[in-house]
């Protein structure tokens, strides 16, 4: 198995660098982008000035560290594989404990198609509370709190600039729950990032295939190449064949918090039977999935059995495939959905692991005409309610949120979150602003998930060209990080995030000077910006072919100014 | 000379019909898409209901009529020819006034490039105030009013949605400066449009080649498919060789109002000489243009000498064209700057043509950094005293606005321009809401165009992919309107224009009930919408690939739906 499409030197003029910790030995990887010098030529003299690298927050793990040979059969680094085994509250298990996972371990069909190396779970030790939230409520500042606190302010220290964010900020955050650092102890592999809205916004992409399309290598193809691009976390969605054995795979080789939605395998295990499903075969899932080191469950445990009968006010009824199919199942068994009944007990299995809940939202609209309506108010207050429960658990939330909203009812969408949810982080898919344009998706969200996250939403989920059409191939995945990207950055800036425009200012001074490299460089996607660039050019530099060299502002600009110092008007 | 790419049968499921009018025999054109009916299956007994068709608002002119046969060589049908031989106020004049259109008319060399069919143009009798806004203040309803009324109301007469534009409503909108219609009485061929923040949102596209690219069968091209996929008016920014016969062939095939920027000629007559520049040259371009039939003209008479001193505070200086060269001229000659010295006598000009002013906002930030300036603001302020200024010559008047702003600096931009400019309409490019995304600027500034749409401005400049890196071809104009397309809906649905959400209902239902056909045809870009569902599809039309067939929570909602209503719940 390989990894196609990553290439180190695609960032170029970038190297990767590692920041230490002061409290713990710890190393924070990061990107830096290095400038060429600006060069001015007076009086025939040539004048020189360097101009500081820019530190950029980097998602890909050491897959942009040429240091490090990559060897997927391997799995990437471990690196917090130190930091769980010094801690006394775990345990490392002989086996892992699902019935599910030994069923499909000792399955020597499988031996061709499974990852080589599993490792043995760790799990908290009897009685003990290990969670990053229970760590944080004690007063300790976890490495990985540090590791967070160092890569939200990449280029502050440097830089002079003042900056709210500390260690013991991110430990006082996490402790309220406003924040989460989804860090499952049996996925070591990751790279600790923290979710919450006094932090830089956070995009999330999801992959996965369905029973349509993909394998196995294409899955860990997506997953490295969103990782590549910007993908803070990566949700595997798979609802096909062989999802433990792909799972496996893309979590040993990611270097980033990934999630599942648990109910999809489960209903795989019933042959696509909703009625079929049952708690018994669920629980085996979580703790299948947890030990395999997914850091974060969607749960659909606010689609009530209620909420089916609201369906039939909607233009497009219930949209979340968790949440449908829960509430489906309430109303075959005429009973409440058992992933409510069974909160409690699904809380004592995430602490166990410290997998963050992400509270799902099943009745999400599918519709402008469906936004803000009676279903998703009325679960929200659920998900309000189950987030003090699994609190109580010290289990790290994440509110999942819409979906298909108009511009003007996106506001009440994150007071109500923030007021219901107790700040738990919002966690928004989109939204869309519109439903007129398939096939154009990633922006008719963009334009809401900007807008949201400045409002305070936490993370933002990326939609692809071809959300409501097809799959995503690999270019959609790349589409959709870099728009989501874009609404995320934008975001941050208009949050007034500690040093967020460093880069943009970085960039917008390359760009007067045509630096034209460094302006790549320090863009999103250097290769394309590139392309576009020398696919249209033709010799000189000093301008571009938007304007020609006569109506180049830029270039006029700088005449203006020298004139100016100059007294000398007449060149 | 031919039209490629456009394919009346592009818009599959549509026709082109023709709504009259109740005031003037006038006939207003827009998009019918058809729809197929809903079927269920209830008790092995097949229902069907029928879909009301949609009314789509029309950009595309006559180039998606086929009962019109196109022949660009001859122009397209001079709809308002007869509105505007039958007024008492114009003249018709036996030749160009021009100095350079009767040089380049003569000059037997360009023979081959020429437009066959130049029409002889029409002007203002001595003393006469013939522009929309004079007649609005007059109290008459011209045939432009009635038309623009219909266009923006199409489906709410036959849905019975509550509608506040009426013709009447029109006329005080443009007889109190708050909305336009740019319609040069020598462009009889544009189809009447409204912009203003009481009407819907509006998009702008520009195309035109620099010294660098392009011909003019590639700009006609150009401007035919920026109609077509949905810009609402056109500017031809034209910077090479033969502008004034490229300008002929567009305005005479083009169903939407043009724009130009005079000053990029007007350098072209003076080999790009900035210092060369004179009044009395730019003063023939502007007679030269508006004799051809330009709809409003882009001048910066607001970037004053005084500006040129504040460059130095900024990251990028100044980034418009037009703007810097102004503002060099003033510094090269120590005056100011003749567009505002004579702003009078262009006045007095475009009242007899009726081309509506657009104020350049030679000042606009190119960056982040420099949004909100001193140099943008007291730019805007000059603005506003020629805006009243134009107003008394009875002149439209839109006001361009930025650039890059942040999103949380966006709302003052749209609070001062009201304030400062009269209510007269903003016309705003983008604006960018981050500098890091090259190549994705289409992106960066949908995000920003939306807001600034949504709090009131009238027109949105697109912005293409290849901002800032080269000039769009025809795919980066696709993209670039379809992008807007969805700015100036979100918009639309988050002020509640009148019947805004027609479309996103229609096209939802289908959605939710597997009308694929109807899903596709009711988006923005049906070729696309088919495209992605098609390359991915197999079979069943119940589902997508996105989710697989027992995964897919909207079939799952049916049943659910049907469970409901059948009491049979082991379904």
């Amino acid at each position: 198995m390989t990894i196609e499409n990553i290439d180190v030197n695609s960032y170029p003029g970038s190297e990767k660098v590692y920041m230490p910790g002061k409290i713990h030995d710890i190393k924070v990887g990061m990107r830096q982008v290095n400038l060429t010098p600006t060069v001015k030529i007076d009086n025939g003299e040539r004048q020189q000035t360097d101009n500081a690298p820019v530190m950029v927050y980097d998602t890909s793990g050491v897959y942009t560290d040429p240091s490090v040979k990559i060897d997927i059969n391997q799995g990437i680094p471990r690196i917090r594989e130190e930091w769980t085994a010094k801690r006394d509250d775990l345990e490392q298990l002989p086996a892992i404990t699902s019935e599910y996972g030994r069923m499909r371990e000792s399955d020597k069909s499988l031996d061709e198609i499974r990852f080589a190396h599993r490792y043995a779970p760790r799990r908290a030790k009897e009685g003990r509370r290990i969670t990053q939230m229970a760590l944080a409520r004690q007063g300790v500042i976890t490495p990985e709190m540090e590791y967070v606190a160092i890569r939200e302010n990449m280029n502050n220290e440097a830089l002079g600039i003042d900056t709210h964010i500390t260690p013991e900020f991110v430990r006082e955050e996490i402790a309220k729950g406003r924040a989460i650092i989804p860090a499952n102890i049996n996925h070591p592999e990751a790279e600790p990032m923290i979710i919450g809205r006094n932090f830089s916004v956070k995009l999330n992409t999801n992959i996965g295939n369905s029973a349509l399309s993909s394998g196995i290598e294409e899955e860990v193809s997506k997953a490295v190449w969103s990782c590549y691009w910007g993908g803070d976390t990566l949700m595997d969605l798979s609802t096909g064949d062989n999802i433990h054995e792909t799972r496996e795979w893309i979590i040993r080789n990611c270097p980033v918090p990934v999630g599942t939605v648990p109910v999809y395998q489960a209903l795989e295990k019933v042959n696509g039977s909703v009625k079929d499903l049952t708690w018994e075969i669920y629980r085996d899932t979580l703790i299948e999935q947890a030990e395999q080191g997914v850091d974060y469950f969607t749960i659909h445990a606010g689609a009530l059995k209620a909420h089916a009968d609201m369906l039939g006010e909607r233009l497009t009824g219930c949209v979340s495939r968790g949440g449908s199919i829960m509430t489906s199942w309430a109303v075959m068994h005429n009973e409440e959905n058992f992933l409510y009944t069974h909160f409690d007990e699904i809380c004592e299995i995430l602490a166990q692991y410290d997998v963050a809940v992400s509270l799902g939202d099943g009745m999400r609209p599918g519709s402008i005409h469906d936004a803000n309506d009676r279903a998703q108010f009325l679960e929200l207050d659920v998900l309000g309610e189950l987030t003090e429960k699994a609190w109580k658990h010290d289990v790290q939330v994440l509110i999942e949120g819409p979906g298909h909203v108009p511009m003007h009812k996106i506001r009440e969408n994150m007071d109500r979150q923030l007021d219901k949810c107790h700040e738990a982080p919002f966690y928004t898919l989109g939204p869309l602003t519109t439903d007129i344009a398939p096939g154009y998706d990633h922006i008719t969200s963009a334009i809401g998930a900007a807008q949201i996250a400045w409002m305070g939403t936490a993370m933002i989920c990326y939609v692809t060209p071809k959300e409501h059409l097809a799959l995503p191939n690999l270019e959609d995945v790349r589409n959709g990080v870099i728009t989501y990207k874009i609404a995320a950055h934008a975001a941050d800036l208009a949050k007034g995030h500690p040093g967020a425009q460093v880069r943009d200012n970085a960039l917008s001074k390359a760009r007067f000077e045509f630096r034209w490299k460094d302006q790549f460089n320090l863009s999103l996607d250097p290769g394309r910006a590139k392309q576009y660039y020398v696919e249209s050019h033709k010799g000189d530099d000093r301008f571009c072919t938007m304007c020609g060299p006569n109506f180049c502002a830029m270039r006029i600009t700088q005449n203006i100014n020298k004139s100016n110092a100059d007294n000398d008007c007449a060149k």
